[in-house]
């Protein structure tokens, strides 16, 4: 399988911390923030943007916005 | 290895094709653009944002912006 996990940094934080193992889509919305969808189906909307995305890593990084 | 594939939709235009295989890293930049980088370093730089991510897929979709 070829999920991600998302790490998300804080607006105060200065390190990243993991938001949501098993990431499978990823999703934009129309008002700047993001949906993640895990291969569980679980799901968070989140006020973000991607930072990166090292997949080699398995690795999505999110910074709140 | 768990790269994935981009694909793109210009604006113009109604499909996704792609645009570079087994991508690792997808970085945005600050001028709303983003770096695409393979596995094998073949770097792509344009003016695109992500649409969505099905990591299961291998899937990356953007949207020319």
């Amino acid at each position: 399988m070829c999920e991600a996990n998302a790490y998300l940094k804080k607006k105060d934080a200065e390190e990243y911390v993991e938001l949501l193992a098993f990431v499978d889509k990823v999703e934009p919305t129309e008002d700047g923030g993001l949906i993640l969808e895990s291969i569980f189906g679980e799901r968070k909307m989140l006020k973000a943007k991607i930072k990166e995305l090292q997949l080699v890593d398995h690795k999505i990084l999110l910074e709140e916005i």
